[in-house]
């Protein structure tokens, strides 16, 4: 029998949106099984919370901080052998450093953190304890965004020289499109932290064109504001950036786009070659060469002339459409592979060190926009 | 916590197809729980397939009589409370019928059975013993054709007066493309049955049809072949057909139709607007009224204008695809429901009466193409 | 510069749909220059026309008769050199079979005829006067069409096996939409000839299929009706159909299908490879191969890897839309050009033998459907 | 019959793209003769070329001082009554002041001219003599573009928040790329002027914007490059803008994006709904509210919902493509109307004004990227 990889969820209760995402994911990966959760900070709807998500009342408990201490006094064979985070941001850091003390692997939803201090911090624990962090960057877990790295890191196309991505929403386009629970959090710098948009799904835009260049965003002219009245936290902005290899960029991140769902695209051109992939219709991915007749690559579990990157994220033949929460289920599924030691030739987990770089990305958004649209390096902070 | 409905399976071990994606819905659903199978006819195959599907090794049978048998022994609130049936065309009836008399609830892979007179054997014990069945029609189970279908039902658009579906698929293009497991049987008339394309994805189409306009096929008129030289079972034809209200359609099924993937694409024309659904991009359904912009329909939780049948059938805001996995998901969900004591509102699974329709419609299909594209009824035999 | 040759209209004046499209394309075209017309057979609204049209008065005819009697008496270096007939099809022949008499050259609207036996006796007209007949057929002389003809006649993607063909159209779909000028004329018998959509635009499906597969439909099974009540010929119907080279295929051809524009798809499958075109996004072609990533083929004068036939047939590098003018100005540059004595490698307009292989279309669909669906022969009549 | 009004053209001769391209528009218009040229300014060429051209050989001219003179000099019911300016941009400003100065109206290719200090002296030119000069926008003629202006200015969507535009080709994406007489003035900055890219096509963007939007672009901050080494004018950049009503935007244009064609899409969000158009795909419009199903807009003479200024622009019912030359056709339609004292309501030629105000953008970007990215406005120079 496939080894179930225990894990345990802090975050994700009722009205959550990301917390049944997770655990969703975690079951169509099939090697994980959640056995524990503090599935909300109030210990009356956490256990009620557990209880909905089938966690056993034992190990349903009512704080971050009480799981992470019943748990490690569990065996080892028992007690949870991860802890995913998908609480609001300014909770990732604190639960995420406990869990790394105890000796916990742990899932963070993204941005890492909800300052860059707090990401640095969160980052020398990991040094210290050698605990292992993954971020979960959705978008890049596609098999066909898989592709599109792949495509571009064999290098017949070229350097990249210029990339345009945008990650467009329109459920904040009203001040009273914020009062759900989803958007309420989102939109209080207390919970969310420097950013709202730029950190929401600006961290996914900048991660995505990391993953699909292979390279470094170095630096960023930015532009971001509050376009609904009274916001304290920015839903709309842009930004140009320049790449580590000399490409050049622009990046949009709105939550108040009218009309749009989710709407992130992106297309990169090299010097041979465009790609141009659309999360809502994920399973393609269009290849427009200098010459000859664009291209249209499919995801499938029979295109065997699919990269092996691509092909260990998909489970059905082409045209038997997978979705967000397939390509959500590959990063737990190489996450628990790697908790249990089969770490995947391409996990489809982002690094700790992807994640301090998303935070880069929205500290130096955030001092562009502020200092006038300068300007700003993502270069490490002096030590 | 939600109650898990306890199901066995039948088929659907190594190298199947069909039987990983049953349990991979059943675990997005959320609401089901494999507890015992017999997943091979061979009892070697059967238990590391069981071991793989992470069933416990004493539930893990080497037959579905045994499993029956077993499963019956053990009290009521462990034994399987359903069993699906995801083996070759041939074993449907004996293994339904069987778990029907045994007092088990059914859901069985499409087409019912492989033969006419086997679906109503089935039919009469269904009748007799009073057993659940239901039918995996999984396309009917997607949001956006339950959507379709509410629009026509709702009457605006008028009566329908045309429809044209095909489904097309180019796996078995040629001779060699037969020889993996999955082809084998498809191509056996031993264990496909009366027919092969027309049986494998033909009472999709048909399915498809009947859901979505609400009425059923009364005539065919058929011409179906084995394009493949030394095939045994049609493999590719076509069908004009005729509704109960008076429109006419077309419907092609086809396996040879090289480059296509899942090309399951239907459209039909009512007196004031057409409706058209591609199942590779599943959450859309585009409708063009006779007047005025065209209409894109999207699925998602954020659709408050959506149907009630197609809102119970998503899981995620718009803009986050859901797919075949998803739909899937949505039959077992209603038929564990259903098993439950809650049935839903429109079950996202087939009915008997629905599998029988199937039948009749390739038998039909069958006869009229033997008699030379002649049209044939699809009424009730006679009793 | 370049030579123009001059040309006359019979047909197209005020209130008419396809005199205009001519005149713009020929406009388009570059070759050509209208000198004379019969524009109306109502002689007053003749003048009119004419006038609007920009033929000088002493050259706009009130009759057909009067334009090729006072036409002939003009010198030849005056004369039109070629004449198109754009009336409604019950004129087609006497006017085209005048014109042949009298040595002009004619290019006339489809179907060729209103019946089987006009478009006899204008053949034997043709073959005994040895003047040129040519059929605007004009979704043939799109690029991609031709290029698509090309890919299936190298060979490469083995025979063609399935044609799935549609031309669905929404303008017909009430009683009342009848009543303008140019549906009054197609729904009448007297006017239309032995059928309605499937003359207007079936013949056009029809063409499509022999044009890309390069083989002659040997049979057709059809059903056509009137689905308007009180229509007196049909407005929707069906067919399937054998090829030459032992393909199957489907045919829709229906003016009642709500919400549809110029619906015409095309989707055929060969051995290797399939390829699919469809009108209302006319630059593209999309190939799918039994293995690697589907192609989308793009016209432009700048797609040197494009075939010779659909190069010619393009004026614009890739990107800039051409439409449905520029593909029917393809017809009459080709045809100014072989009336001139340069008569094109791949010539854009249909041939005699291709507007009668149409009628004989057009009859044997009847002649099935009237005989309830029954196969019927395409084959010549006997002489 | 439709006056036909006299033009003259000056440039656009042997191997030009937009030459013929103008010739081509103005003869679907319909309402336009070209009587006389100076296609280039090499006399033997000229000669050549306006004999390809069907311009008689008096009237075909050596030099754009030569046409004016001569054609000065003819009577007024002979002389040309406009002049179209399809020369590399260093001649735009002195054929448009030397024509004016003679009393002709001139329609003026993009951008306007080389420079802003050209384009301030044209300006001066064209108040003192009250002479007509329009500029071929192109994009802004097509119809679905139109429709989204009037959709915008009707003002149910509320302000416009967000734009993001962007031109993207890929003809210059290599040095041996510019060897073409179409590349080569494009890149010398003594023919093309200040600007490569942003001025040939990123102009058009910038318009476009300012079209649909109804709003003047008041502020940006741009950053262009020469991307091939060696190039002297920019071939790729981006820009980030501010709308007078306090939108923000994006807008990309280069020529080195590989495998792109012409790639000019645009995407406005309003407080209420955004709106989606590709140039590519030019008669759908779609628009995305903030709820109910999304909305694709049709050209077609039979969509009786459309604004009438979208009606103006179209020939054909919906489903008949018209593309590229039939956008440039409305321009040289609705000029010449204007030329002959029947200004339309909803001219299609871009103003004198949207002219200048395109070479403010050229200036601004310039200054802003030389000057590191900084906001530098689009405000009027001082007078």
């Amino acid at each position: 029998m496939v080894e179930q990889v225990r894990y345990a969820m802090i975050g994700g209760g009722e009205g959550a949106f990301i917390g049944p995402v997770h655990r969703t994911a975690a079951a169509i990966a099939g090697n994980c099984r959640l056995v524990a959760g503090a599935l909300s900070s109030d210990a009356e709807r956490a256990r009620r919370s557990g209880d909905m998500a089938g966690i056993a009342s034992d190990r349903s408990y009512g704080s971050y901080a009480e799981l992470i201490a019943r748990e490690s006094a569990l065996p080892p064979q028992i007690r949870a052998q991860f802890i995913a985070i998908v609480t609001p941001n300014h909770v990732h850091a604190p639960a995420a450093i406990a869990a790394l003390e105890a000796g916990f692997a742990v899932l963070v939803d993204k941005p890492l953190t909800d300052t860059m201090a707090a990401a640095l911090h969160l980052e020398q624990v990991a040094q210290r304890t050698g605990g292992m962090v993954g971020v979960t960057h959705s978008y890049s877990a596609y098999p066909m965004v898989r592709q599109a790295r792949a495509l571009v890191a064999q290098g017949g196309f070229g350097k990249v020289r210029r990339v345009a991505v945008r990650y467009t929403q329109g459920w904040l386009a009203t001040a009273q499109d914020a009062a759900g629970k989803q958007a309420q959090w989102r939109v209080d710098p207390a919970r969310s932290g420097l950013a709202g948009a730029f950190g929401d799904i600006g961290t996914h835009a900048f991660n995505l064109v990391e993953f699909i260049t292979g390279e470094r965003m170095t630096r960023i002219a930015a532009e971001i504001r509050a376009a609904v009245p009274g916001r304290l936290l920015d839903d709309d902005g842009a930004a140009m950036f320049h790449l580590a290899g000399g490409g050049r960029g622009t990046l949009i991140a709105s939550q108040i786009c009218a009309g749009d769902a989710n709407g992130l695209d992106i297309s990169l051109w090299c010097e041979e070659a465009g790609l141009h992939w659309r999360q809502e219709q994920p399973d393609r991915l269009r290849v427009a060469r200098r010459s000859g007749p664009e291209e249209i690559w499919r995801a499938g579990t029979d295109g065997a002339w699919l990269d092996p990157s691509a092909l260990a994220a998909v489970r059905l033949p082409a045209g038997h459409p997978e979705g967000y929460l397939e390509a959500f289920a590959n990063i737990y599924h190489d996450f628990a592979e790697a908790v249990a030691g089969r770490t995947p030739t391409h996990p489809a987990y982002a690094s700790l060190a992807d994640g301090i770089a998303g935070m880069r990305f929205i500290q130096a958004a955030h001092d562009s926009s502020v200092a006038g649209n300068k300007w700003v390096d993502l270069t490490e902070p002096e030590q």
